[in-house]
């Protein structure tokens, strides 16, 4: 049994900015070389978000425009009184899509499906440079 | 240390089907014969999700409901744009309730509450047969 | 490689009190010894959640007034009509937020950033005692 990490940094364009983690990921499973475990890909950060979609130029529009009915952007939000940066809304989709996946490796292969992608989401509202951390436990 | 994988098939009716998984979740742990470690549950596919909930008649019919109210069945998506098939909003649901639920084994058993399921739902418009994988790391 | 497990205790007011996990969480990685591994925190319950948040009063009251917006604390549930006990909405809200979150561990710290504190969210209409596990695979 053994660990294997890789940490990866990604420039977004903030703006609910969607962006496909497939290769990226498959790559770090296969540096792993580990065949049989499972994968915790975590986000750091509190206005971002992680989780799995069918990356499609349709859903990438579907998916904000919920969310902007959901959390709206131009809401008066509390968080501004503490720090007038205007993305409180940014920090509220974070907590309800949540910043951590965990997926079995099988064969070598991420268990997502066909037409399922991770996806990293950056809820802020500027462009950043992310970090993740992806960390596999199996042999 | 081990790993035990074990792949479950699920027969849904889709349309927000809510289906109890706890006693194939418990066969697993048995089977597994592991009694201290980490379960991951993922579900493949980009129109299901994996989440618990108290599995009782009342919540069956509540979230549906609210999952109605947040991502409308009916709305337009640009989702249909792409495939035509009338299913963006399972699309939506998926990516925010999730596709993965990890719990701690402890002396032989998964972690859940008395009135804690875990669930999948089918939240596409058809009837669908569902793979789930389910890895365990321990001892 | 090796397994660390503690069950933690958390005393809330309930009615959506937000409980920043930071402290306990770290004391736990530090009690674990371990440097390199995963680490899967589950609260036991369906009227609770577990999630990331940047953890500063504004947002602790943001949060909440967006979940009544999205999810009201006095529509009528069918779950009432099993129960009676008026807190249909806080099941709802946990499927919603969930109540798992794994997060790696690098150099024997948890990977959540600077602005990302790990909260509890009781959702439940009085105050209660919760239990959380934290299980941490690892070396």
């Amino acid at each position: 049994m053994k660990i294997y990490t890789e940490h990866i940094t990604i420039s977004t364009r903030g703006n609910n900015d969607i962006i496909n983690l497939t290769e990226k990921i498959n790559a770090v499973v296969n540096n792993s070389k580990i065949k049989d475990g499972i994968l915790t890909i975590f986000a750091i950060g509190s206005t971002i978000g992680i989780t799995t979609i069918e990356f499609e130029p349709g859903l990438k529009k579907d998916l904000p425009e919920i969310l902007d009915k959901l959390v709206p952007i131009n809401k008066r939000y509390h968080h501004d009184n503490t720090w007038g940066d205007g993305n409180g809304y940014a920090h509220i989709r974070s907590s309800l899509i949540g910043t951590s996946l965990s997926v079995p490796i099988d064969d070598g292969n991420a268990g997502f499906g066909t037409w399922q992608q991770p996806v990293l989401i950056d809820f802020d509202n500027r462009p950043r440079n992310r970090k993740i951390i992806c960390k596999i436990i199996g042999e």
